[in-house]
Parts: structure tokens; sequence; C-alpha cells
């Protein structure tokens, strides 16, 4: 987040005189250790005035999973209606696929995921507990107001994009209520925008065929779980988490969008001084397009692609030995050679 | 399965006098547009008193996906406990892995699947059917009972292989009442193995370990869901679908197990004869281990490895320009050479 933060002042002080003002919350694990709590009660409310959030990884050993993402991350994600939890899967120009056939122009797509319901509800219980009859069920919950509202988004987005063409994932095959419902909300919503191409792929197939033949995709739109699924499996292609960004978007922008990478904490380096930035600002990029500032994701970008092109300064997760603050400087470097 | 069939004669004649009495049911997709069901009425019941099936792929374009599997596959699997999905994830001599770094020793490990519940269940339906409020929901189910038994599978499957590793999908951070629940099972049964490592990782990050790093697993244990992700793409990272066998298996063999290619129908090139036999050829292999006669296993998997490092007759998918059935004889003639 330190590195995210210095590069928004670079660009301030680099680029044209935008401004940004901003607060800092402590909201992370450590809070929750003192307080009991991820946020303060009225965390929500005080965040709700904001017009963006950046969002650094939160979690840490000592704190349950279940707490710092139910607590923090799920809430906001849907307390603001942040239904687009938009991915690119991008090869940077400086890194190489670990595909071996695939290059550049392979990889280039968007995962456009639904990020308020669907396989993540909170539904659910166990019962018999204690007896070898002990069970657990979980509800996945798909409404048509959901489901259409992100198909729509994909296509829309599909449409300013030149492959036009949308890939929804599915598993219809299997799951006999939630994923024909699905499958027929794609089949309704594609009629209305008949210029672009739909497949819509099994989600186990869908998988392979990132591996397989990624250069076919352009948009593809999942539900909350086979979006997760998909979007790691898509920063593995090109080149690993410690680069994925990702915006969590309320496109009707009446409550705050949220940034963040999609990597966690990583626990093993935490500390250490050595995690890669990239995937925070790169975050932040995505944010500047957000605000109709393209120009300034692009000096943020180019940024990015310059420091790994050189090769140069590169954290240990890119086979590199400089530490986290080294390459954000490096990054920094660029921004202001451009301006 | 014609080629399957042929093999298994190959096996018979050539090794040692042993023979299978077998029948051939029609019951596929064809047989559905003509009776209206994928199977007789008594079809479980005939099926009860075999030891062993071998199941070819049964789509068709013109029958709904969710029919030859709700009406067929699944049922076999369920009424017959075939509670244990076996699939390998091997890359086999002659083949390259399409992961640029990556070689036979880093791709040789088993994923086990659970195979009769968690999130394919039927469990579920839809409400305000033609308004803006419809939704549909479904229930993941996940017993005490069916979890300890996959999970008792894959440490008694690592225990007698060489690396003691259990790797559990889960996704506990974001699925808060199942999830969860799978957890605790893997913690009380790795208890009992003290022998074996365990590790647990959520299926976002795991999808992207099996390209990262596929040479860590040994034996990777999931859910249903997870399972299915997983080995289709374990089957994209060491060359793909038509190679993919897989074992649904009733360890207690109270009922028969079924052997079937990972594959599909592939209606693309149905009919043309050029689909790969090897998926169905590798799965017999796995019957032969099955009935515990790893040496006719192990001729089986010879001669398609030989196959492949001829690299002479290669079906389309492997970049070559032989018919299925010229694949099949070439296998077949590789058996006849090592008596
Ligand atoms: C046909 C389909 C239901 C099936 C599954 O998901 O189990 C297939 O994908 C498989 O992996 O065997
Ligand atoms: C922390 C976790 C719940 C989260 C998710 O699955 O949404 C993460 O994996 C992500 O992708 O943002």
């Amino acid at each position: 987040m330190e590195e995210g933060l210095k590069v928004l002042g670079a660009i301030e002080e680099s680029h044209g005189g935008i401004r940004f003002a901003r607060d800092v919350m402590d909201w992370n694990c450590s809070y929750y250790l003192q307080h009991g709590k991820m946020m303060p009660e009225n965390g929500l409310h005080i965040l709700k005035d904001y017009d963006l959030i950046l969002l650094g990884a939160i979690g840490a050993p000592e704190v349950p999973d279940h707490v710092s993402v139910w607590e923090l991350i799920l809430p906001i994600r849907r307390a603001f209606q942040q239904y687009v939890n938009l991915r690119p899967v991008k090869l940077l120009k400086g890194l190489e696929s670990p595909l071996r056939y695939k290059d550049h122009a392979d990889l280039d797509f968007v995962v456009v995921r639904e990020n308020t319901e669907g396989e993540y509800s909170n539904m659910g219980g166990r019962m018999h507990q204690g007896t070898p009859y002990e069970m657990a069920v979980q509800n996945n919950v798909f409404t048509r107001y959901g489901t259409e509202r992100i198909l729509k988004y994909a296509y829309a987005l599909a449409e300013k994009r030149s492959k036009k063409s949308v890939t929804a994932a599915t598993k219809s095959n299997g799951i006999n209520h939630s994923m024909p419902f699905w499958d027929e909300i794609v089949k309704e919503v594609s009629q209305e925008y008949p210029g672009i191409q739909t497949n819509l792929y099994h989600i186990d197939a869908l998988a392979a065929y990132f591996i397989t033949r990624p250069e076919t995709f352009d948009v593809v739109v999942a539900s909350n779980l086979f979006g997760d699924i998909l979007t790691d499996l898509g920063a593995a292609i090109v080149g690993g988490l410690g680069l994925a960004p990702s915006a969590n978007i309320n496109p009707e922008r009446k409550y705050p969008s949220m940034f963040e990478p999609i990597h966690g904490s990583a626990p093993d380096i935490a500390s250490k001084g050595i995690a890669n930035p990239i995937a925070q600002v790169w975050s932040l990029a995505m944010m500047m397009d957000h605000l109709d500032l393209p120009e300034l994701s692009t000096v943020i970008m180019n940024a990015i692609e310059n420091v790994l092109q050189d090769g140069e300064v590169l954290t240990p997760d890119l086979g590199g030995t400089a530490t986290t603050k080294e390459l954000g400087d490096e990054i920094v470097r660029h921004i202001y050679q451009t301006t």
C-alpha cells in the first residue's frame, strides 16, 4: 500500500496538478487484534462518502480468514453494490508467460466476475452436530436482478472492445438449478447484443481453455466463485499473483468503488519487505480508468512495463533481488521520466 | 469405445489367458432419441450385477446435457456409491507439457474427487418466475459421512505413494458454511495419518499452483465441483482432454466401479473418426489396476507411451493425421509386441 500511495503522489506531482484528497484507515488484522473487529461499527457509513477505496492485502495468520474477509472485504463489496469485479488477464511487456507457446498477443482479455451473490452467500448452516449424520448445507443464490446486471455489464464492455465476444462460464450439466437459470439469462441478454458473439462453456472446460487457447478470449463473464477461480488461474498464466489487480465497481457510481490486488497478504513473506507492489500499483491504474483518466492510467502502466523490460529492479517473485520499496521507487522514477 | 474394446481383446489374447465376459449396452443419446430415456427403467438393476462398467462419451448435440448426465452418468455414480473419482494428472512419455518449464518429473500426481454429493446436488429450485424478482437457489450438501470417506481414501492412497502428502482444496474464506465444515474434517482425518503432510489451499490459489508448481503435488483431494475443475485443468497441463482417463470407484466393491474418459463426446469432431482414443484406453488400464492386475495396466500404458514416443501415428489433437482406428490399431500392435 505504501508503494501504491507513493505512486499516487508521483502522479499528482508530475502530471498536471490533479489532486486526490485522501485518508488512510488502519482497518486491518492488527486493528482487529486490538479492537475485536475489522473496522469501526460505523465503518461502512464512514466509507460511504468517499468516491474511491484503495484496499491493501489485509489478512494475517493470527486472524482467521472468515473474520478478515467476512467483516471487511465482503461487506464493502456488498454494501456498496460493487457487483462488478473486473480483472484483466494481460501479459505485460517484459514478462514471459509460463505457457510455452503463448505470447503477449495471446494473453490479453478481461474477466468480469459477479461480486455480490452466487456461491458466496451466507445462507446455510449445519445439522446433527456431534453425530455421524452431521451435515452442512450452503445455498448458491442467483437472482435474475444480480445475473442480468453482471451480464449486461459484460456485453456492454465487449461492445467497446475489438473482438466482440463474450465467453460465459457455466456448469449446468452438473449443477441443475442455479446454472441452467444462469444459462437462460445469458441467452436472453445475448439477444440484446446481436453484434456480440457468445460462447457458453462449462467451467471445467473453460479452465482448460485458459491454458490451451487463451487467445480466443476477450470478455469472460462468470459467477462469483467461477470468476474467483478463473482470475487466479488467469494471474498464473500471465506471470503470477504478485501482479494481478482488480476493480470492485459500482457502475452506477452511487457508492464508492474499490481497487485491490487479487493476492492476499502472503504470510510467508509478510514484513520482509519483498512483496511485489505491482498488483497494488496496477490497481491504482484501474482506479484512473474508472475516473475516466486513461492518460494517467497509461502513465502508470508504461512505468510498470518499463521497469519490467529493464529487468534490473525486480522483486524475488520475478526472479530479482529488489525490495518492495526499491521496485516502488523504480516505478516512480519512470513516472517522473515521462513528464 | 471400439478402440477400448479392441485393446481389451488384445490383452485377453496376448497376455496369459485372462478373459472378460462382457455385454455392450447401447445406452446413449441415440437410445434416448428412440426411447425417450437414456437407459431402460431397470437399467441400474441390470448394471448392478456386473463387476465393472466401461463408459464411453455419451453426449450428443440433440440431447440436452442435463438429460444425458442426470439420467445416466450421475445416477450410476450415486446408485453404486462410486464416491471416489480418481483422475491421474501425469505427463506421458512422448508428450510435452504446455507449461514452459515443466517436464515429466514435475507432472505426476493424482486427483481424488468426491463423486456423490457436494455442489452437485439436485436440491434447490426457483421462485418468482416471470418477475424481475425471479431467483434460483442450489444447495451444496456436504455430509460428514461423505466427506470423511473421501478424505480417508485420499490419505490411505497417499500412504501408499512416496511423497506422503495430501493437498485439499477448500474455499472457506468465501463459502462460509460448507467449506469450513470440510476444513474441520480435513483436520480431523489428517490427525489419523500423522505420517502424511497436509496442505489446505483455497481453490483459486490451488488452480494457480497447478500452473506454477505442479511438482509439489502428490494426492490432491477435492469436492465434486472443485475436483471437476481441477481435473480438466490437470488434463490441460499434461497434453489435453483427449488423453485424460478416470475411474469412478466404489472402494468397498459392493457395487460395480465405472471407468470413463474425462472428455465429452466432442460434437465438433463426432463421427469424423478422428477422436483420440487414448483417454478411453487409459481408462481401461485404470480398470486393470482396480482389478489388482497392475502388470496388465503396465502393458497397456507402455503401449500407449511407445506409440506417443514413436510419434508417427497420432490423431489431430496431438498434431498428427491418424484416425481413431489407426491409433487404436497402433496401440494393439505394441501390445502384441510386448507379449
Ligand atoms: C458431464 C459432467 C456432469 C461431468 C462432471 O462434471 O462430473 C464431467 O465434466 C466429468 O468431469 O465427468
Ligand atoms: C479473500 C477472498 C474471499 C477473495 C474472494 O474469493 O473473493 C479473494 O480470493 C479474491 O479473489 O478477491
